[in-house]
């Protein structure tokens, strides 16, 4: 844009969102310059603190904005439960349903050998020592049901096959290879209720 | 999120955006995050440096750096021919086509008495002025073919009447209805170049 360069690298910013093109990014630039410039600062903060501030939690890896989350800082959580998800915003869709008391474990991703996902990548590791360390006594795999999401729940499995810990796989009710975050309350809580020892 | 209040207020944040509801901004918060977050910092400067930075040109009511933009600033561009358009996009579709040299004059909206903009909220009284002292022999009315456009362009044309200035009004080619900023520039260009007088 001749017109103005704090406006062309502003629309040139806006296309690092997911989804946002340019069109899209000049419609959000003058939409902020015209009639909602103090949202535009409040984003403007927002972003600078979350990008600096927001760390992993060091018990179960999800955004945290301390060393440790306040959902594994909460005594009234149960640590003999441990509910292993793809993202946080599958905890997140969990939490809303409301149900779940236990705690998490938050893999940022899924096992895909063809995009050099290993089990180190999604902190396996650090799972199975929290699984020896925290006295767990059920391991509930809440990955997708996607290809990746199976794969990466029968992996988890394998991994602790002979620990006697029971594994559970959530029950019917997620339609298969849908998104667990937009899967709604009432069918999550329901799946959850039902949720199922897995077998081979 | 019981997780991060930081990452909360980022989530509430982005819904400032046009057409970004709860889930999409969750997406795109977690995006940043896991993925991009020297986009975040890009993107949270670019927004303080907008915000406070863009004003309007006092020549042309377009967004600016500067007292004066660098299209009015540009003394390669002839000031005989001045084009009225409705918006920032409108001018950029425009300057796009790449056909077009002379100057502009940008409504930043368009005459809607039932939302209460009339002639004072889009500038008329300047745009008249301006049309006045620089010596302007044609204005190219470019608002958009729309209802409102369409009175948009008339009430400025009666203004005028009598003041000797050809007037005219984008040639067929932009598709009744549609909206300036999505036309191609092979179609804008050819709508330019078959600008006619505009007739009651
Ligand atoms: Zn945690
Ligand atoms: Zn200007």
């Amino acid at each position: 844009m001749a017109f103005s360069p704090l406006v062309d690298e502003l629309v040139e910013s806006l296309r690092c969102l997911p989804g946002v093109g340019q069109k899209t990014a000049q419609r959000m630039a003058f939409h902020l310059l015209e009639r909602a410039r103090s949202g535009g600062v409040r984003l403007s903060d927002a972003l600078s603190n979350a990008m600096e501030g927001v760390r992993r939690c060091e018990s179960c890896q999800n955004f945290s904005d301390t060393e440790v989350c306040g959902i594994c800082d909460n005594p009234a959580r149960s640590n003999g439960t441990l509910c292993v998800v793809e993202s946080p915003s599958d905890l997140l869709a969990i939490e809303q349903a409301g149900d779940y008391k236990g705690s998490y474990f938050v893999l940022m991703g899924h096992l895909s050998p063809i995009d050099g996902v290993g089990p180190e990548e999604i902190g396996i590791e650090r799972l199975l020592r929290r699984v020896g360390e925290d006295g767990v006594t059920e391991l509930i795999l809440a990955t997708n049901p996607t290809v990746e999401g199976e794969a990466t729940a029968h992996y988890i499995s394998d991994r602790l096959d002979g620990s006697g810990i029971l594994i559970t796989r959530l029950a019917h009710g997620i339609p298969v290879g849908g998104e667990l975050g937009y899967v709604d309350g009432f069918t999550l809580t329901h799946a959850f209720r039902g949720r199922k020892p897995l077998l081979d």
